[in-house]
């Protein structure tokens, strides 16, 4: 399973029952959180996600409405003796900042904390089925988009077939990778006839928050989701530039362009009550477009 | 109107649905806020609670369940554009902290932020209609309780009966204060014959986190309603002494010796989920107790 659950798709300020930015991103092996508002700890206990599980959290950017929960989060897993490590990746002084206020609480970890400063784009987690790397966004502070990206995996062996043409298990890590074999009586045996291709690597991309910028396209092109802001409806074009945000149209364009598979917009203005009238907005450039819903959990 | 509203009656993580320790205190002309939690901005989202009417906020101590909420509610002020002035009264290094990351997220405040690092025990706001005080608890961390003392209201006159005895408003002020007055022919009129009696002042105590610790009844005595932590059942009496918090009948016995008219317990251990077991125990020392519940509002 590879999926996407908004625990947050509002910005700035809490209002009509939505929360500030947070994801559940879940992997094979690990739940991921990119960025961790106000609250998160509480929308993670109300969809029921297995809080134990995230490994690594990632931060976009400190504007509030993308981190002030992670010191809440952080300390509730203290509070509940977790044990094993916990990776947080974000801008640097975020480091300080936790530690300010675990030293002023008298509070001792009882696992380890691996602070990760980004400091430029690039891979920041090489996990054994997947990354996920960063890349710069056009905000008014500093701020990074993140990608997940499946790995490709081995092709997986007809044991009952293999077994029939009696080829040695030695030569099965061949078979894996997609290499034909030649058996010791001179016969061929073609790959594709006794193995079954692994899925395709799949892709998510989440563009934190954003100027309308085409520069973002070259970075998410071809991804199977992408997420994009669209913290206003298109008609406040001038208002979402001014304070460094997109459009409903201009995330659409952004999907567009980079020929995603599908786009979820979020972080949607407190001063808009209904999401699904951003949708319309977007659908009218880019048809496969979801208004992002808390507690839903998008497959990529 | 004089009230407590409670925003959250938990202690440490947040969970059954209940949210760390936050409450509203109303009183004639001002909403004050006592602690704050992570999510209390959205819990007074939640109970329509009028924030732009919030003035004056104190924060007990610096254990995130009780201020982690602090620099989301502060942030979304400035987002609302609010213009009047906040007073913050708290631990000194609450404010640097609040800088950093306002400077970290370029912040600029659409008002004027006036921290008030509390240093002692004594008087830290002095209103036209009440006072309100602190008192240090015994806690893992420097802690305080607050106090609201409505100030003495003066006697209300009856302005018809005032006037059929020509009484000069020149002499008002002295009958508003409760004096006879003794007209040019020589003839006494009794006060309270003209005059209504003000309401008792009233008074409200909030102890934030503490150990069992007779000490706080001199601070408490005689107040209208207490609101004490019982974080823990009276079985747990080790553990909470461990821990620097009360038992459910430590609170009533704090409650009891200190002759309050009413009790509220709170701050509940997120490993039970029925306060009303909390409240049961506490009774049995100090029979008009309640167990505070969220969405509340208990008049003093």
């Amino acid at each position: 399973m590879f999926g996407v659950t908004i625990l947050g798709n509002n910005s700035a300020i809490p209002a009509h029952g939505r929360h500030p930015t947070a994801q559940i991103i879940s992997t094979t092996d690990d739940l991921l959180l990119f960025d961790c508002g106000e609250g998160t700890q509480i929308q993670i206990l109300n969809y029921k996600i297995r809080r134990s599980r995230i490994n690594h959290i990632f931060i976009s950017h400190l504007h509030g409405d993308h981190y002030f929960g992670l010191i809440g989060l952080v300390s509730s897993f203290a509070l509940l003796n977790r044990i094993q490590p916990l990776h947080i990746y974000g801008p640097a002084p975020l480091q300080g900042l936790m530690e300010q206020q675990f030293q002023l609480s008298e509070t001792h970890l009882s696992f380890p904390l691996h602070f990760h400063p980004i400091e430029k784009d690039g891979i920041l987690l090489d996990a054994p089925l997947y990354t996920v790397s960063c890349f710069s966004t056009k905000h008014r502070i500093e701020c990074r988009g993140f990608i997940v990206r499946q790995k490709k995996r081995k092709r997986k062996i007809i044991r009952a077939l293999a077994e029939s043409h009696n080829i040695p298990t030695g030569m099965y890590a061949l078979l894996q990778q997609g290499e034909d074999i030649r058996l010791d009586n001179g016969r061929m045996i073609p790959n594709e006839t006794i193995t079954i291709p692994a899925p395709t690597p799949r892709s998510y991309a989440f563009t934190a928050d954003t100027l309308f910028d085409p520069e973002i396209v070259e970075h998410v092109k071809g991804v199977d989701l992408l997420y994009h802001e669209a913290t206003y409806p298109h008609a406040l074009i001038d208002k979402a530039a001014a304070r460094y945000h997109s459009t409903t149209k201009e995330a659409a364009e952004i999907a567009r362009l980079a020929g995603v598979n599908k786009l979820l917009i979020g972080h949607f203005s407190a001063k808009f009550d209904n999401p699904l009238v951003f949708e319309d907005e977007a659908k009218e450039v880019f048809p496969n477009t979801e208004a992002a819903m808390e507690g839903v959990t998008y497959l990529v």
